[in-house]
């Protein structure tokens, strides 16, 4: 049965992605986590019913920058690496579904299309972004993994900078943050392709990894700056308190998710 | 009532969207079309059911590249142009649908997110690309909008060049080429978030411009260069026959679409 | 005899550069133009000896977006325009020597290598920036050249927003502005190799257009801001007072330029 | 007194630079060099006079990536990461001077302009590409160092793809290859600003590390491919017969160089 190809719409089971492949994707990468607390009123604007603040903590935010390689199942993408290698920075907070606690990512922004159609199926808002990441490394000047070492991170989108950070690790942590820990609360929208129609997809999906793992966790302190942007949001999460920030590498396989609820065509009109 | 802000995915009719404004989406843009005619069977092949060939010279194909600045309503993004500008390439076939004739595109590349997602909207199966065409120009050495104007138009994705053209203008013309003149008949395909599932969302919409203004449409012959890649599949459609190539400068309106056919959620799992 | 190949520095007169052509350099553009005043203590920071303050208007500045294509004799970059188009952005002032008055580029910023390599030759100090600029169009949401044509400019470097205007025209000009109106007195200068041993090429030069045609020229008014940045200097030269802008298309041809004084090696060590 | 700011070329000895400090610089990189000999008639074409080839293995080549994170003595660049990170390709020969056996690069593309500065300052010949380089990893799909993991690397510019390559690690080496390993022998030349005086600055410098550090060198096996392109010379340096590839981690520190040979203005006229 003839399939459209190249659609950035994930396609049926035909494997006939061009963009990208079909699921298990395969993900290597190094992520640097800063937690800090907003008014949680700041959280409440973005999670649309029916989910609630998360009962503990509703204000904590995880802003992340991670530095990501990823393939499909053929792993084909890691030798012409720039189908594979990719960065992005993404804010998280935590929210309650129907007395669960989920994490949700409320921004993010990346820097190759395929992750962009990857976040479509799994629910991130995805756009581009320019973010810089500094890369331990065992010689010369870059960082060492240790205390005292000095990670950058900085994103930018549309020529204007959005954030930057500087964190300076202290020592090992136990873990590496807690908000974006839990399974993701995620929307998969798509608005009817008539006006004043509403939605015509309109589902609430749970999605997160199917394995995991990591290296040791570090533990630091962030100096943490969001700038205004007419165009993003992202300054809107301003930081009150802030909690922590961690360095980790992992080793990451996404396979699917599961529907929570799905609301019928026509939803919000 | 709370909205998930910053969603790639457009949402409900609340106008909050930040990457792009709800409808009426205003384009000015420079347009270079090649017709050509390939093997039928090419796209037959990128014709899911129930589109059929179209009854007339069915292997007909448009590529086109396009040089955009485009706004929505309030039409602030014009001042700040890293928001409004914009340069694609796609390549547009004819379908027939129950007897009526549309046109389709079935590969497209563009370079800027907000363009991919405008597309999304519209069913156009938008990636990144690397696009470039020559401008013409009154003073210099660029070519004046006359006989004997040379047009240069290349794109790239992934590192790897696709497509090349040379167009020589060689006088007026009464159309600006046949294949993209059609509603266009679309898919808007997602995928379920579980594996096996099939599809969530499963339509084929029309749409087509709101309204139209053109200048002048000028006729010219082609040479075109289609390159293999092992990704992207343009190069399937190849040249068997010239037709014509066209140049034309025009302003378009957007603003919605039709429904032709919803499969169910769960279709083609 | 053979040649270095592929040399970002313009060899000798075989003809034999792979990045540029050796001149005639041959551009189409459209050029928009803001002057207003600085301090003038600004200004001669950034004139080397023995350049001085010009002697009428010593604070006047020119800030000007260009939005390029160019060639070489051959011309056949116009026909694969990812090696002719290119836009920039520049700050250029006034100064005397040996009673002269002259033009010069104190900061630029393009978009492409091949416009830093000619700027090498030409003494601009390029570096890359992101450039982009309204483009006037006949139909569509974009302005026509007219008064209260409405035309945005940004700037960014390293993934900051450096400056941003919008210029709205007010009607028919004489002239495109005076600031940039004088043959260029730029620098050619090349540290030695060895540490401490100053300046292996120390030349101030004057270079100009080879011919120069032009469209209508259009007056307005700008609304401009500059960024700080704490890498950039632009900033520095802060508006006091507005003079006008200026909106024209130009076709310009560089060929070459002649030698005002060359300090010998070793100088300023 | 006052000096030119901002200026690509490198300025005297106040360290008022811009896009680069004053040396020295450091460097933190994985470099991944593929070994092989050409026709030894291709080398000879791109030494000038009085550069000769190597009177051992005179066709040998080296064809390397690096990803790189670099910085001046203030190191401020390693937090800003976006002045630090670059990627690059470059093809390097040995040859032969007065009886000494240098290495020189003869082709090099980088992704940034503050590597363009530097290269200007110690004589590659510098232009922008897209570079790409498999990044091992400690999880997930991307290679270990160890024996059999798979790199990939890629270069493309202009939109074209100019070379690729997946190299097979197959166990530990002494070394990590000879044809970068000696001093390199460079040009500097800078092309008179009067048309047909010939050069203003024609140097032949020494240049290399003032320190290096090394982990471990790995060997291995190499595919690669070279492609045509009508403006990039790589092709030219076709393989012959394959040496090795190695991959390496490395942290250098480069301190400025020392002049050979110079000849006067005018020369080669």
């Amino acid at each position: 049965m003839p399939q459209t190809r190249g659609d950035f719409h994930p396609a049926p089971d035909t494997g006939e992605f061009s963009l990208i492949p079909a699921p298990p994707w395969h993900y290597s990468g190094d992520l640097l986590t800063i937690e800090y607390r907003t008014d949680p009123g700041r959280v409440r604007e973005l999670l649309p019913e029916p989910l609630e603040l998360a009962a503990e903590d509703p204000g904590a935010v995880a802003l992340i920058w991670a530095d990501w390689q990823s393939c499909g199942p053929s792993r084909e993408e890691l030798l012409d690496p720039v189908r594979a290698q990719y960065k992005e920075t993404f804010a998280v907070v935590r929210c309650s579904h129907r007395g669960r606690t989920f994490s949700r990512c409320v921004h993010i922004w990346v820097d190759k299309d395929f992750a962009i159609a990857r976040g479509l199926h799994q629910g991130y808002p995805k756009r581009l972004g320019s973010v810089h990441l500094t890369r331990p490394h065992p010689y010369g000047p870059a960082p060492r993994i240790e205390a005292g070492a000095r990670i950058g991170a900085t994103l930018a989108a549309a020529d204007r900078r959005l954030a930057q950070a500087v964190v300076t690790l202290t020592g090992p942590s136990e873990t590496g943050g807690f908000v974006n820990g839990h399974p993701m609360a995620h929307h998969r929208r798509v608005r009817a392709i008539e006006k004043g129609r509403g939605l015509a997809l309109d589902e609430l999906i749970e999605t997160g990894a199917a394995s995991f793992e990591a290296g040791p966790a570090w533990r630091g302190e962030a100096e943490l700056e969001l700038f205004d942007s007419p165009v993003e949001k992202l300054a809107g999460l301003a930081v009150r308190e802030p909690i922590a920030a961690y360095y980790r590498q992992v080793g990451v396989v996404w396979d699917g998710g599961r529907l929570l609820e799905s609301a019928g065509p026509g939803s919000r009109s």
